[in-house]
Parts: C-alpha cells; sequence; structure tokens
C-alpha cells in the first residue's frame, strides 16, 4: 500500500514538542512529518489561557496550508487549554493532544493509587491532567507542581548539572516527602525528558516516570490505522520544520529535544501573526 | 513649579523592568509612570532582531496613547537592538535605553580595563554592551557570557536558592578564571539585579557589580532637566501597569522586581497586536 500520504502535523510553542516528534519518528518511520514551533512567542507555559488558544489556533492554520491529515499538539499548556477549540475547529481533521495520552498511561502505572504531575504554570492552573486522571480512576490522589526553571534547563541542554539537581531536589523533595508518597511522576511538559536523568537522582528509582511522548504516538498510531489514513511510503527522517523565529536557535536547540541534528536549511521561517 | 505632568512611559518585554522603575522612582519620587511589561510575547531575549523591534514598536506605539513625555527602554534585548528604530520612529520625544548607561558605569568602574557582559542570548549576539564600551574606551578587554536560565530563576524568585548558586558557578567561574580577571561585571539584562547576592558570592567581593538601573534614571533625570520635561506634581508610588497577558501574574512575579508588592487592580490587560 502507499495510502494517505499526507503528512502529519506536529506543533508546539517551540522546541520542547521535538520529543513527541522523536517518540512519532520512531513508532511511524513512514510516515512524513511537518513540525511547526512559535518560537517567537514562547513560552505559553507562562501565558493565559485565551492567548494560548489565539496562538494554537493560527498555528494549526499554518499546518492545514500543507495538506496534514493528522494534528499533533505537541505541548502540554495547548492540549491542557486549546485541543477543544482546536478539535472543533479543525473537524472532520482528528487533532490529538498530549494529556489524555500522558494521564492514562499514568493510571496504567500506578499501583499506590497517587501520582505527582509536574508541568508549566499554565498546565498546573488549567489542572487538565488532575481532570484527566480523575476521569479514568476517581480514586487516585494526584500532587501537582509548576517547575518554571526546568524548562530553561532544558532549553540550556542542562541534562545534569548540579543547577539541575539543585532545581530538581527544590521542586520534587516536596511532593515525595510524607508517608504514602506517590510511585507515579507524569512529566507534564515536553521539554522535561530532556532532564529525566536529574529527576530519577532524586525521586530514586522506585518511582515510574510517565512522559507523554511514547503514549502520544501509540495514540497518532492507533488513530490513523482507525480510520485508514495511515501510509508506508514516507519517511519520518526527512521532516520539515518551521519556526517563527531564529531558524539557527531552532536547529541549535532542538538538537536537544530531538536526539539528532537538525540541518537548518530544513527549518524555514514563518509569520503567524496574519493567518 | 508643577513642570511637564505627563508621564514618563518604560517598556519591557516583561516584568524585569520594574527593577529599573524601581530605580526611576526612587530617583524622581514626583514624576509620573506608566509601565508596559509585553508579557504576552515575553521573553525577548531568545528572539531575532526583526523580531524584538517589531514587538517594540507595537510597545511603544501603546505608550504614545498615554501621552508620554519620555519612552526608557528597560530591556537590554529591545535596547540592544531597537533604540535607534524607535528614537528614530517617536522623534522629537526622547528615548531612552539601558546599554549606554550600563556601559559607561561599567567604564567607570572598571581599574584594570577588563570587564565582564553578562546578558540574554540576544543582547549577547548583538554585541550591543561591546560596542558600547568599546566606543568609551578602546583598550578595554571584554569577555561576555549569555546567561539564560538565569532569567528563569529570578522570575521563579530564586534570589539564593542551591540552584541559583549552581547556576551562577556554571556561568560565572569560566568568565572570572585565568590569570588577569575582570574586576567588573555587568549585569546586563534587568532581571538579574534580583540574582545579585548568589551572583555575588560567586564572584566574591573585589568585583565591581554594575547593573543599569541607577545608572538610567540617572540619565533620565538629566534629559528631563535638560529638555524642560521634569515636573514635581506627581506621585511614582501611583504607577499604572499594563500587561499583555495574565495581570494576575504581572502582579505576582512584578512585586519580586519592583520590591513592594503590586495591586493586580492597578495592573490593566492590553493586546498590542493590532498597534
Amino acid at each position: 500500500m502507499q495510502g494517505d500520504t499526507r503528512p502529519i502535523g506536529v506543533f508546539d510553542s517551540g522546541m520542547g514538542g521535538l520529543t513527541v516528534l522523536r517518540a512519532l519518528a520512531a513508532r511511524l518511520p513512514h510516515e512524513r512529518f511537518v513540525y511547526l514551533g512559535d518560537t517567537a512567542r514562547l513560552p505559553y507555559g507562562t501565558k493565559s489561557a485565551d492567548t494560548v488558544k489565539a496562538y494554537a489556533l493560527q498555528a494549526t492554520r499554518l499546518l492545514l496550508t500543507e495538506n496534514v491529515k493528522l494534528v499533533v499538539i505537541a505541548c502540554n499548556t495547548a492540549s491542557a487549554v486549546a485541543l477543544k477549540a482546536l478539535t472543533e475547529a479543525l473537524a472532520p481533521l482528528p487533532v490529538i493532544g498530549v494529556i489524555e495520552p500522558g494521564a492514562r498511561a499514568s493510571v496504567a502505572a500506578t499501583r499506590n493509587n497517587a501520582i505527582a504531575v509536574i508541568a508549566t504554570e499554565g498546565t498546573v492552573k488549567g489542572g487538565a491532567y488532575a481532570r484527566a486522571i480523575a476521569a479514568l480512576n476517581g480514586d487516585i490522589r494526584i500532587v501537582q507542581q509548576p517547575c518554571q526553571v526546568f524548562v530553561a534547563l532544558a532549553e540550556e541542554g542542562w541534562a545534569d548539572q548540579p543547577a539541575t539537581f539543585a532545581a530538581a531536589k527544590h521542586y520534587l523533595d516536596p511532593l515525595f516527602a510524607g508517608p504514602s508518597p506517590p510511585d507515579t511522576l507524569v512529566l507534564g511538559c515536553t521539554h522535561f525528558p530532556v532532564l529525566a536523568q536529574s529527576i530519577r537522582a532524586i525521586i530514586g528509582s522506585g518511582v515510574a516516570l510517565v512522559d507523554s511522548a511514547e503514549t502520544t504516538a501509540a495514540e497518532v498510531a492507533e488513530a490513523l490505522a482507525g480510520k485508514g489514513l495511515a501510509s508506508n511510503a514516507g519517511d519520518a527522517s526527512s521532516t520539515r520544520f518551521f519556526a517563527t523565529d531564529s531558524p539557527e536557535r531552532f536547529a541549535r536547540v532542538g538538537a536537544i529535544f530531538l536526539g539528532r541534528p537538525i540541518d537548518v536549511a530544513t527549518v524555514e521561517l514563518v509569520d503567524l501573526r496574519a493567518l
């Protein structure tokens, strides 16, 4: 078969969503991907729901001009506040966010029904993970912590610097103190997988680390198969990238998240403001 | 006298410029101020010169609707890339940035003609401090270091957390290693004064710390007097604030930089995109 050879559109406020693209490409190597990072307006995590919703709508309009067959919101903040609006605006195009898959994975992982969620300020404030987890299992106790400094540490590529350990200790120690600490930690921001080593060093080996990238990729694969949209004629390694600011910075910092070099010639500068 | 009772307009990408407003209000307690933080699009420090220039022009257009008599660009990145464009666009209104005053203060402070500059990526890349210092004294050796993580640490209010010491050590130790280290350090980002204590702990007491806030306030006072624009009828403590995103976050995080609580009722949400 050739299948539906239109690309899958992936968007994020910046480069963090490349951890999701990485999982998607590994899972679906014969699909085509276009990735948009709204780097001129990042971060979304400290911005209000209305602002993020407006930005996300503009971002998906650009993906539509690329004739995508499915949209992945590879940004927790945008998934948290804009999934519903985007699903309605783009219907019947399937739209998949990262919150639901992450919530499902964490519910599957916990043994003691206590889950910790770390995310940006916007995601925590919106409470989307807590709602998604509660909808799956109302008996689960959820503790949340915004970890805004992690975003900057990840963008600097400080996977295991002393500053990263210190920040992880500051944020995570209180979450896992007390008599029955959570046994599962959701990395509720696409930046955070880069810091997994430092996070693991603080929380110990007994806590399950859940990142939404893998589970989101599984959900995308399922949606493609279910809707007859899959293809085996593409090449996930030849992704086209769009950024709303400096392609040089996108390529340099993006490599940290994608786990492979990005050729700056494959990154196109775009302006979303008129969309 | 009453003088020219129009307000002074101060703008920044976010809340960091409030360290400059604080110095202005202390120096000019009988002036009126309006402050605009473009929080929906912060940070400027990782964005390209063209993007920052476009944003800064929109920001000053909002200040013009408030009938300001002078504009202070309380943002190193915007000062570095947009001072010339803003000066031309707003003429004959005086426009004052933070780079020149900071450069002058550092040249006055150094004894061994070696100055270190720490700033955002955008400011360092633009090289404005290096140019401004070299224009004042061509014999001065300048070393520069982007300190992007400092921005997040300052916004989190982590003045003296272990993570802040660790990040300061990472960034600053290499700058002050070697046989004839700089004797002066320019805090080339309005966020950084919040971290002065941690920075001082790393560099020791023998290095002069220069922040542009004080010297910018002195330059504004001089410009007002020189152009007959001064007033003694205002009240600097009743500043009006504008933010392009969440007034709640502006008030909460802004208090860290302003050094006093901000009543959220004094923060008005504005949209610059149509300006």
